[in-house]
């Protein structure tokens, strides 16, 4: 686990580990998770009742599919924010990496669970 | 004001103004705002005591400069989190581009207020 007092490096984090939809914790600001992700196909529909859920793509593109509303399509340098309650589902045709926030606690397969669903794990 | 609904592109946001210190905000999320700001120079020492402070450089260098602790310095594609009630000082050399995420609310000077306060303004 990294300390707070550390700077992080997200090419590091990333070259850490390879394992898809696992997103690693690393860095804790107030009651909040940073993490880093890689996607590589399609994640689950799932939604978050009590959250936004927040994307940055760092490298790659990543679509976010949306239910009854257009995709949004991600590259390098873009963000969004999917709004809580809002069922969406990340897909990346090839390999991208992503910044992710979302509250402490929070499952990242939302209400859908699965076997995607990863426990916290930092850095 | 760009709506919820819309993704951010972050360098379109940052050639949007140039005002340094003068963060915009790109997005919400549950109560925080994400921000891009240019930084060059040098920043006032302040502190938040209710909410710890994110820095993430998207192009150049940041020096975050601690009281009674070694530099942070940061270059792109690096973060750290200044934790809350840590008085701290961005300096740029150059010109920096940073995405910031503090609380809705939370004033960019902190503690200390001064001529380099700046309203919450959206890109």
């Amino acid at each position: 686990m990294r300390r707070m007092e550390d700077k992080v490096d997200l090419a590091s984090a990333l070259a850490s580990f390879d394992e898809a939809f696992s997103p690693r914790i690393v860095a804790r600001m107030n009651d909040l998770k940073i993490a880093v992700v890689k996607t590589r196909g399609e994640f689950v529909w799932h939604s978050h009742d009590d959250t936004d859920d927040f994307f940055l793509v760092l490298k790659g593109r990543l679509r976010i599919e949306l239910r009854d509303r257009d995709d949004i399509e991600l590259e390098e340098g873009q963000l969004y924010v999917v709004p809580r309650g809002v069922e969406h589902r990340p897909v990346a045709d090839d390999e991208a990496h992503v910044l992710l926030i979302e509250p402490m606690g929070t499952a990242n397969t939302g209400d859908a669970g699965g076997e995607l669903a990863a426990e916290e794990r930092w850095i």
